[in-house]
């Protein structure tokens, strides 16, 4: 049985492949389109404006190292990562405010 | 409406507070008995043991900055990070045989 972490997982490789194309060599990259595709399509939630050309710019240039402009798996998971870490924090302010009260 | 994208963040936080307890601070962490329940209850398909201590002292000392046995949410989450970019890398491996079919 795949339990749901392990789905979630699976979940971040197969939404990345959903954009991604196979640029030099062998691994896969998203360019500044499919970013953008994929922030609108798949990030509505977490921006406030996924579609600003301004704003994938902005995340394509924080994450992505040096100026090569294509966002790898990795690249691309840290960026899930500050996100998700963003939101425990909230989160976690809110149990803890839970607890003490 | 939420994405699967957006769920599969939300799980990783959901999951690592189902098991994790708040310790010194306001921070919340894993020990190595819940690290040990969570590997054996969520991440049973990518582990071949793993509720072995041994396997989960490993995690715990690889991924867990200095002596504190305890594993926050941000070291948590570069664990599935590792995990995910290994299946990823086998994933992309798949696919460009495929393509080069």
């Amino acid at each position: 049985m795949v339990t749901d972490l392990e789905t979630a997982m699976q979940t971040f490789i197969e939404v990345f492949h959903k954009y991604a194309k196979r640029a030099k060599g062998s691994t896969h990259h998203l360019d500044q389109d499919n970013l953008k595709r994929l922030m609108k399509a798949e990030l509505g939630n977490y921006f406030q404006r996924p579609g600003d050309p301004k704003i994938v710019k902005d995340v394509m240039t924080t994450v992505v190292k040096g100026n090569k402009q294509e966002m790898n798996f990795w690249e691309f998971i840290l960026l899930m990562t500050s996100l998700a870490f963003t939101c425990n924090r909230k989160y976690e302010q809110k149990l803890n405010a839970a607890m003490e009260r």
